[in-house]
């Protein structure tokens, strides 16, 4: 089946047992909204068009706190109106799924692609001290399968799953297998307030004694450091004996794969590291390349992700940045010569 | 002059020729507000309780795209929902002063102090490669006079200045020496909009072509690196032998200070480093303590500056972490006994 | 089948094939819109419970655009809110249901009944030179009843229909019998858009040069004019010989029945002539009261509708003022007293 | 003085002491916001451009409630959106200043001059039983003198009122006289909410008990009846033998002015009675007018006051209709051509 990476979103999500879409449309995110509006209701689901972002996210909470699996999705500027209801969500403890296609930033920027969106996903945009788990899918396939995953973890861990990826794997076509949809709903949660039954319970983020918030947050904690030693995931690529590890996710990944049968023409030992979850960071995958000798981040930022490449080696090994921002993408001959003169920069 | 934080500030940003007060009251920050529309009134200058956070945030960008000196004031709740805002005037190259008086979260959490918007305000909790510049006041003396320096750096590098402080350093009174008055308004700079004249420029963060905000993005990493260069501010005690550095800013600094004397008293060699800007990070002076065998942050939150603190050593010594959360504050007991435990665990 | 009237007037409107429903809960209108929310979905059809009553008018006027048959139900605050709404709609011409179950004003006023809203649904609560057909239902049955005679004139004329009651009329249970279900959807109109073909055509109500404007103007007069030769209802009892005639509506009209059974009793020849349509009041039916010396409005208000009684007798018989306000309702023995005070005030 | 209306009335209101405006500007009433942005601060009042009609119209009421001299402006479809506030406001019986400049109409209509929110300002476009005093100047000097005595009338009756008139006065520049300015604002009144002293009242437009709302009301509508006595305006020219009377407000009576002099100069002995008060309407001088045999209404809308005349004169003699749409206006020629046309027609 023939999708854009925007429409196999939908399609994975629904498959995925999603039951309310809740959005605004923005550009290059546009196709999310425009295939839910068409499909969710024909499967007798929720789609809902939001007067506007915040108020998007907020009704996500409340499906996700009545045990319905909800998403939102955007691009940077609605993830930025949005960072007070995932704040929210996480304070809850709320299962759902948002989808950020990056666009081009700062401000109204452009509707190119860039993964400048990083920090703001990963390390938080929102007050207080929560995490998100980030998945960051490179194709077509992955935007298609991922839902799933992401629900599942959203579900096992109570919290929130991005979907992290940017406007070329949004709105490139490729062939897509759907993957089996999940069987029938489970039912409702226990902790999930029901509608259907009198209240007994009560879902909040609100802990006015310091002692309870405090509790709250090294349960949060714990959770977090039980999903970091779990829920790594990564790509590997040719790494075996590279000297050079380079590390991208979503379409810097893919670039660099090529990138790395290019250099490996050209006699230099490169791998690929394509980190799938983005939080928690494939530190224990990195960290095990103790062939490598150096390690290039190639990021369509200023360079967000290479700090988590430095962290998880301890700075023991030099780690370049190669980049390209508002809205123009490196290509892969552009990866191939500045990774050989990042090398040889540092061999003369 | 005996004031709180939270009321030093408005006294600050008035004499420092700040002409626009737009905000939302939240606790613990509402004395800004309140104090705000008390006094600027008087003087003839705005006051302006806007409908919500975003509103505020918009209001403070028309402003300042007039070339006038305007501020905001919220806690994380509020920072959260200004986040888009902030994104818009980082790549407007706006100056702004923007004031976080942090407390409990994540989501509703409680109004008790916190340190935990670190991520979202040091690292960016808006989209885009951008930066903030981010003071950290730990008194209400800088309370009082960190606005003048924040409006004398957001203009001199046409960015946003955060003052990044806590509950208690908002709410607590202390003895406070006004400072001079900065002289009349300078004329409106040339790169304003001016609504006196004929329109001739445009302010704006679009740019649709990828090349231009690619250059525009070059230009404000150049920019970034060089406050980077020249703006690190931080403030040490009795570090010049010490074995140990604390580092904590706001509150966290100020207990650390007592904290190293109660240490140096029972013969540990302990020194403290504030941090005054947390971007950019005084990742030189950190450098500098070559005499340290390991550090600890000290943070109330899950330990978000540490990863400052590690990459500005390369990783190359043990930094601990001493944290509390959900508002409740270390003692300068708990911090001592919890340094010897953290330098101890070591030895052992 | 025993029904609230607030209940029956939403059963009415899904008999009659109505498609949408978008509201926001108001005492003493809210069980409109739950019972709506409970039984829209099932029937595969839109509720929606909108953001405010303006987003709500909105979508009704999106709805109706694209050929539905769409509703919304408020109270007089809320019917004030809409204002704009409904003359956007008048001037597009299209068809909508808006139910108003009147309660006590101004302003915040209170939950009890009133039919204070009078002036502004019949006479125009909006800008410009526009008109609705309003139906006055006076009992269960009639709430269950008149929806489908709603959209039938709704769609015959493209013209905003009201239904307008009060809370004794929304929150009594009666029994009710449901009337027969109209067949299938007629397929979307001509003018409508459809989002499943090219469009075509547009809906506006702007029409920038003042003869187009004239035109349509003109064109809507026409309309109403042949709206009031034909669509007048009114019900009378025991009128035939009777020399003074009360007009009530709603509540009200039914009260007067009973009120002139008192007076029959007590030997004054009474009627009722109950108007169902306020708009066009029906003037031909009261001009034929030639028997009539003199006529009571019975209202619970200030007195409003008494206005187009003495215009429909162009003033040539004394109009007499019952009524009562804030919630209170006129009792049987109120009114056959009042009728015999004003009747013998004028005769003494 | 050369102003336009719309001018003319920010003028006046300054000079009568206006405090606070809060608006939002729609064609064709900008102008009335734009003076005011310009002229408020300047004087140390109270400018804010708020972020929607709904705001303006609650901030006037917040600004009422405090015993300050606050006014809004705009056109039909603001007014319409305004409808709730001013119902609140005359349930909470708060003096406050609201001006139309009416446009065509219905729906976004133009921006042309028409007079069809008669019925909407007149007879009560929001919900409850209130009424606002409504003043129709005719001229720009109209525009300057009339704000003060609306704050006379709105402070004396605490009660709201309106200038209603239409694109044609609000925009034609004319020579002004500038009124004396009042001297300084008197004490804030008994009755306000003052915020430099505690709080010993309240002011709200709720009364749950029925009887207490019923006596509200009564109380209501014994201020209106003492209005109705008191303050009737209206203007005469040529009526002391005229046997066709004309009857316009606004541009409308303007241009019936020139035509009652053209008629006279075709030998017909016409009249003009100007409503300055549309409520209350001046009944008692068209009862005054026995010697008239017809009356000619003449109105920019489908015939809207045309049934205030009516009921003036018991409808014992005809009452004609002239009227244009769309934002046309009659000329002085259609005016004088179709009264001779109304009274023939009659004769024939």
């Amino acid at each position: 089946m023939l999708l854009k990476g925007n429409e196999a979103v939908v399609y994975g999500a629904l498959l995925a047992g999603c039951e309310c879409f809740f959005g605004y449309p923005i550009t290059p995110a546009s196709e999310i909204a425009h295939t839910a509006a068409r499909c969710f209701p024909k499967l007798g689901r929720t789609f809902l068009q939001a007067e506007c972002e915040i108020a998007a996210i907020n009704m996500v909470m409340g499906a996700a706190a009545n045990g319905r699996r909800a998403m939102t999705a955007s691009s940077g500027l609605g993830i930025s109106l949005k960072q007070e209801g995932i704040s929210y969500l996480s304070g809850s403890e709320l299962p759902a799924l948002v989808v950020d296609i990056m666009r081009g930033g700062p401000g109204l920027g452009n509707i190119g692609p860039e993964q400048s969106d990083y920090n703001q996903v990963v390390k938080g945009g929102g007050h207080g001290s929560y995490r998100c788990i980030v998945l960051a899918p490179a194709s077509a396939q992955e935007m298609c399968d991922f839902p799933r995953l992401a629900f599942e973890l959203a579900e096992k861990y109570r919290i929130v799953v991005y979907l992290l990826t940017d406007g070329v794997i949004g709105q490139t076509m490729e062939t897509v297998t759907l993957p089996e949809p999940l069987p029938g709903r489970a039912p409702i949660p226990e902790w999930a307030l029901d509608v259907t039954k009198p209240r007994t319970n009560m879902i909040s983020s609100i802990f006015l004694e310091h002692d309870d918030l405090e509790a709250v947050n090294r349960k949060l904690q714990a959770k977090y450091a039980a999903i970091r030693s779990a829920e790594q995931r990564s790509e590997e690529y040719r790494t075996e004996d590279a000297e050079v590890v380079l590390i991208g996710y979503g379409i810097s990944g893919r670039l660099c794969r090529s990138a790395v049968d290019e250099l490996r023409a050209k006699g230099i030992k490169a791998g690929l590291l394509r980190p799938v979850t983005l939080w928690p960071f494939p530190v224990d995958a990195i960290r095990k390349q103790t062939q490598a000798k150096e390690f290039i981040a190639v990021e369509m930022s200023d360079g967000q992700m290479i700090d988590d490449v430095k962290l998880a080696i301890s700075c023991d090994r030099p780690v370049h940045l190669i980049n390209r921002m508002g809205g123009n993408i490196a290509t892969i001959d552009e990866i191939v010569a500045r990774t050989i003169a990042a090398i040889g920069a540092k061999e003369a």
